[in-house]
């Protein structure tokens, strides 16, 4: 640990030797594999990123100047570099350092990454009021090949390019895999870029070059300004994002610290913006890594020498494998079903679809927008899509769900994976707002199983329905159905607990709860049960709400609801809706996600924090009637 | 007449001469000319659009083929060849052809188009879905220069050209300025390829020119792939489009509708996704609208001889025109004020600041995800960034304003122009969602003031806040402040009128009303004070919501909220959770605009059918009231 010890301690990289870097550098993949191998995290994307980093703390003086991460998961280098070693014992637990990029962590954060493609843009602004301001900071963005065909990337190269904004350099770190494989036409230019024979040369070596080819550069030129484009052409490699505006140097090997550090420092001196063009490996320095990138992209818990991944305790399959295996059963049925994922074939399960029925199965790359909008055409030919997508990420796509998808009523299918907490990733990957955000969209139907059963019904229920219908669903695995809880899947919800034998009795306090939450419900009712009468009623549907359940538990005492998402215009506050357009009224209690973003730890003590595990909803509850209903004296 | 009146008999253009397909461009003008003098629309970029739409009739067999506009305001040509010309009288009107495609009105609109940059992405879905089901239409999509540049539409291309799409093609409608001059460096590189020397060649041209140039050619040839990729730059202009994966024919003379039709029907024919770019002239065959296109982009009612103006009637100024002249006051005494727009400098009235002060106005182009991540980054310097953007468009960038503004709460205001609804643009332009999309984000404020002077006192307010605070205000004006009216902005409700003579009594009911929404809850009030004692209640704020006003307005018998966003999820709900979370109860009546997409006509026609015009408004609460309050007998 000499070496980290060592900069850490100065602060500063700018007196270590080429050998003392590479000690650096290993020593920074030691600390890596430690912390990810006890509590998970993006350990690929983060090796292959480390010279890319050391670099350009090298190059620049942070926090004046500013560097930014796209995504945010391939930083851990930087973290480190900036007085964040101790954190990552509890990398992405409560307390320890965050995944991503963070404000509230570091002055070296300069925005909170997470959402794919956002770095070049806040670059851009940042950028455009140094100017403003009359400032000299230089500005160095690191963007993996994934993230750089976002739609929001391409805004921002088109804005940059023509502000023609200086000490301004977008680092592309080429691992010619993201997450996935890359797809798209940009991910095959920039395969035909790194095969082609330049491969390490720099700009200046091309004009050296252009000037030794004396003849046919004079040829060229004499046939004017076309002649001189394609005079570039053939000798910078990177046309497009010259097209853009961007002067592209490279391919360069991102593994070679000083040719990085030459190339930025060169970057950064031109009077323009500045592509470099770095070429990484995903995993680069553990094997296990280097061999299977794409379990190394977010892992759990391994062993750090074999790179042998911790056995996971539930037994029971996640939601992301009971959605992939319905959805597979229910395509081999049915022939106008086809799915689409945003870069995610791993992650939303429908690698087994890709591998099973690849005609019906496709990857757009990290461009949700693009897959919503794909969905609305092939609808319009008659097909039934099935869309996949966190539910963080969907958020990107919220114009093209409302403009493109239920204002022309289509039936297109969300699963809407990660809802509710994720846990470890924090406030930017968290799936809070899809109620809220799905549920004021005309013609949106969403549904929230609270067991593995539920979730297999509710797709085969949501293929045969029309128009738009999201099912969202948590991160892990929902329980298996009980016997008593397989009922047909329909538009109602369905008692799932009640503390009164005699069913057709009124109880004092009714919970509708949704999703995994009814779980939490049931948990915490058993505790309210011995002061007060209680139901819990399975709402199964967000939208459209069950308008006979909620008559019903208007005559309770209390009407709680529960939710994992945000309070605010969410589920509870639609329940609140149809009290009130039915011109009843009651005395309601609304649970959910507080009105804040949500840290990063384990889920359970995230929903502890939350007040919405079951010993929170239990106190609530009671909190709630105690001032309400008489000393439980009529229970 | 003749020439459009026997096509539409004959429901087909093949049979028209080149004299006869001239006339046909002229009278589809002519009579494009004379609807829109009457009740407005978007005249200049139908005119431009003639010869294209006419040219792809006549090349594809519609409706099996598949013709799609992204915008969809230049189709008008479209719409007068498929059918409707007679619906034109009452262009934009209840009851008249819309302004855009729209999938209820025509099996030949394939999309509800009105939001940028989303044609190609349906396209390809579309195109994807056809090679699935083995179909063989050929899909043709219009495009013009400013929607190209939306990150939608580079995804779409980054996919449409990885997956090599047959009989695909892109129409690339370029006239320089689609609404404003067009920006960025992609808008820099098409009048590059427009100023160069081989304007008119396609590709056939371009090849035979290559053969003529054997000597050179030959060299490049030896010199491998390198050097043939620098010749097809040397002879294809599009190369940016060529390294998306598509074949790029043009420029060409988009009014010469033989070269269109040559030329689309070549790119039908190509193994590959083509564009073809079609040079335009915005406004071409009416001299006024050739003259000031931006004028004549989205026009109100004209002379049709000289092109002048009709007078408005209103006398007051719009809001736009408050908030711009706000603005600018602010701005220069305040440094750090600087504002963006998304193409929008003459909608949002920020012309005015980029004309007085041209170093603190941006626009970026159609492209509202980069407008919003772009003020996170001036912020993080310090800026204090006014994002000016309509209702419906801001919809893009829901998940920017979420992770890059709410998350780290920077001090972003959003002028939120054209909230509520819009009238004769209908469906895809009402800004029906701002209000529920906004209010469930954490840290962010809604304003939405009652009167012109509100206005003003909020901007000037929200300026001196921290963190993300949203303005939301309608089209067209606000009436002006009474003397009364006059009262210090603060995060406080206010009484804006009450039937009781003694204000610290309790009305019988209170009306908590949002916005322009306010003036028609008092007309509404003065009916219903005929039976009820009624009070109306400014909120001003949709977020925070004023707890004591609330509190106050719950000892009224009702409680209604009205506001001209959509019920589910908006400003009344969150009094509801308001109401709740106090642990209140109280007999509650939402009012606000249906849960469904609402169509196009004149504003007083649209609120009047949803049912909140002053009269609706009136109705409901009566109807409520009656059930609940005992005959007014203690009024």
């Amino acid at each position: 640990m000499s070496a980290l010890d060592d900069v850490l301690n100065k602060e500063s990289l700018s007196q270590l030797n080429t050998q003392e870097l590479n000690e650096l550098a290993e020593d920074l993949r030691a600390e890596m594999i430690a912390a990810t191998s006890l509590n998970g995290g993006h350990l690929a994307s983060s090796l292959g990123a480390v010279e890319l980093i050391i670099a350009a703390h090298r190059v620049l003086d942070l926090p004046h100047d500013k560097l930014l991460f796209d995504v945010g998961h391939q930083a851990y280098a930087h973290k480190m570099l900036t007085g964040r070693l101790g954190g990552f014992s509890q990398l992405r637990q409560s307390g320890g350092v965050s995944g991503f990029t963070r404000r509230n962590e570091s002055v070296f954060d300069v925005h909170d990454s997470g959402h794919a493609s956002d770095a070049v843009a806040t670059a851009a602004g940042i950028a455009t009021a140094r100017d403003y301001l009359g400032g000299d900071e230089k500005i160095v963005t690191i963007v993996g090949d994934a993230s750089i065909a976002g739609g929001l990337s391409f805004e921002a190269l088109n804005y940059a390019g023509q502000a023609q904004l200086k000490k301004f350099v977008v680092i592309l770190n080429d691992n010619e895999m993201s997450i996935a494989p890359s797809v798209g036409a940009l991910s095959s230019y920039l395969a035909y870029l790194r095969t082609n024979p330049h491969y390490t040369n720099t700009r200046d070596q091309l004009e050296a070059h252009l000037a030794s080819t004396g003849h046919i550069g004079d040829i060229l030129v004499r046939l004017g300004e076309r002649a001189k484009q394609a005079t570039k052409t053939f000798f910078v490699p990177g046309m497009l994002f010259e097209e853009f505006g961007f002067t592209y140097l490279g391919p360069i090997n991102g593994h070679d610290i000083h040719s990085v550090e030459d190339t930025l420092i060169r970057g950064l001196s031109l009077d323009c913006p500045v592509l470099i063009h770095a070429i990484t490996q995903k995993g680069k320095g553990f094997e296990p890594a280097e061999k299977n990138p794409e379990i190394f992209h977010g892992v759990g818990p391994f062993d750090a020498k074999t790179g042998e991944l911790l056995k996971k305790s539930s037994s029971n399959p996640t939601c992301t494998q009971v959605f992939a295996e319905t959805l597979l059963e229910e395509a081999k049925k049915d022939e106008s079903i086809v799915a689409i994922t945003a870069a995610m074939p791993d992650g939303t399960g429908l690698a087994l679809l890709r591998d099973k029925m690849p005609k019906r199965f496709f990857d757009v790359g990290i461009a949700e927008e693009c897959a919503v909008t794909l969905a609305s055409g092939m609808a319009i030919q008659g097909l039934t899509p099935v869309v996949a997508i966190y539910s963080t990420f969907l958020q990107r796509a919220y114009d093209e769900i409302s403009t493109n998808i239920c204002l022309p009523q289509h039936h297109v299918i969300f699963a809407v994976d990660r809802a509710g907490l994720v846990g470890e990733d924090g406030s930017t990957h968290h799936g809070m707002f899809d109620i809220a955000y799905l549920r004021t969209l005309p013609h949106m139907r969403i549904i929230a199983p609270s067991n593995s059963d539920e979730l297999k019904n509710a797709l085969k229920f949501a293929l045969k329905l029309d128009g738009p219908v999201a099912i969202r669903y948590p991160r892990g695995s929902l329980p298996m159905a009980q016997e008593s809880q397989q009922e047909p899947f329909n538009f109602l919800a369905r008692e799932a607990w009640t503390s009164l034998e005699d069913t057709s009795l009124i109880p004092q306090i009714t919970v509708l709860a949704l999703g995994k939450m009814v779980n939490v419900a049931i948990e915490a009712c058993k505790t309210i049960a011995q002061t007060y009468s209680v139901s819990v009623i399975d709402m199964r549907w967000a939208k459209p709400i069950d308008t006979e359940a909620v008559k019903r538990a208007c005559q309770s005492k209390l009407v709680v609801t529960l939710e994992d998402g945000t309070k605010e215009g969410g589920f509870g506050s639609g329940v609140l809706e149809e009290i009130s357009d039915s011109g009843r009224n009651a005395n309601t209690l609304i649970l959910g996600l507080p009105a804040d973003y949500i840290s990063h730890g384990s889920l359970n003590d995230l929903y502890r924090q939350c007040g919405i595990d079951s010993q929170g909803v239990a106190d609530s509850i009671l909190e709630r009637a105690s001032s309400l209903i008489d000393n439980g004296s009529d229970k």
